[in-house]
């Protein structure tokens, strides 16, 4: 059983965080637009296109078998019991599933400190808004985010390792990826933030030591971030 | 089995998308911050207080016995066969699920038109730049959206009166909502939109018709819209 997913080449964007749980289950996907025998950009486009089947409002999309499924989080909930990375019984599962949710929210914040007005405008024709945003956001959303994640780890009955029981979940992958990103876009704000959220710090530095996700970290399928993603170096954003 | 729903008093908000799910399949709750007996605000205060046990990074929070769930659209994950309103078989119940993230991506969007810079301030102190970002949503996001669900009904081999399948789904319900919060926030530019949507016009209308909704929605339960939660009617932000 080989997945599909489609997502645009060249950024991690939100289809980074199926790749994530994906390459950490070792299990066999063809990254369809990155793939020129899979169909390449071709098969995205045409999967979208206004005359297309249309099958998601937009990226990420997961083909399994005759099922196409849109949104990273449903995407990962269908994935999650497949890859054995929803937890233990299905109390766990949807708090996997919440966790999930709750970095998706934070995902869509860091997306709008470099667009607050509009996703069709470029960066550069929303500079003052976009600063007053990442003001905001590095100064109230980014503590009060890691903050509950902290909150989350400190209190797991089964330890600080991961967010829910004890064992790896694709919402711990997700929060390596948020974090990730948050140290790449906002490296000065997200350090301070870091050094108060001691478990949030270790769980990331942990994902990145697993050895199939160190893999994949070292190859050519991760892409490097840059300033087309969600997670972009902006210097006068950071502070 | 009596559920408890933990959500602000004083506004729809969030917490409206679980009500409207509830009210729909009859089942019995608690909307614990609106009932002295359910303990009232300081009860939803306590769940999330520093110092407390903060299930969740925000509302709505609901308690099914021992569980408790944040994130609204894994609070309706959870209910949507307790319901019955997650469709038929796996397929249906994650393509409900797709369909509530695509409803919350827009509802977000909704939020920002109004809080374009800091949820921590006022919309008199973001007045200019929510009228950017109000002017690229009606101009691009809501047609986006609608026509995006437009083609989901239309294109539904079941029939275009419901989302997924044959039978009414939470993300139906959910659908209705967007709608009506928009046609009050939004009024000139929804109406435009919906003219070129029929079937969401019409589901729109079916849900609001169903016996049990429109009970709900006669009721004191119903909170009215206002200018304090998602959808704002901001004269200047509609055009």
């Amino acid at each position: 059983m080989t997945y599909d997913l489609y997502y645009w080449p060249g950024i991690q964007g939100r289809g980074e965080f199926v790749r994530l749980a994906l390459e950490e289950a070792g299990a066999p996907y063809r990254d369809v637009a990155r793939s020129d025998e899979a169909g390449g950009f071709e098969a995205l486009h045409d999967l979208l296109a206004e005359d297309g089947p249309r099958p998601a409002f937009a990226c990420p999309i997961l083909r399994d078998g005759d099922l196409l499924i849109g949104q990273t989080a449903a995407i990962l909930l269908h994935l999650g019991p497949r890859l054995d990375l929803a937890g233990e019984g299905a109390a766990q599962a949807i708090r996997t599933h919440q966790m999930q949710l709750t970095i998706a929210d934070a995902v869509n914040e860091v997306h709008d400190t470099h667009h607050p007005i509009a996703v069709s405008l470029p960066y550069e024709e929303q500079k003052p808004e976009a600063a007053r945003r990442a003001g905001a956001f590095r100064a109230e959303r980014l503590p009060a985010f890691l903050g509950w994640f902290e909150h989350v780890l400190a209190t797991n009955p089964a330890g600080p390792g991961q967010l829910v029981g004890r064992r790896l979940t694709y919402a711990d992958l997700s929060l390596f990826q948020l974090v990730d990103g948050l140290r790449y876009a906002f490296p000065a704000a997200t350090a301070r933030v870091l050094a108060g959220t001691p478990h949030v710090a270790a769980l990331h530095a942990a994902v990145a030591r697993r050895p199939r996700v160190a893999a994949y970290l070292a190859s050519e399928r991760r892409e490097p971030f840059n300033e087309h993603g969600i997670f972009r170096r902006y210097p006068e954003l950071d502070g």
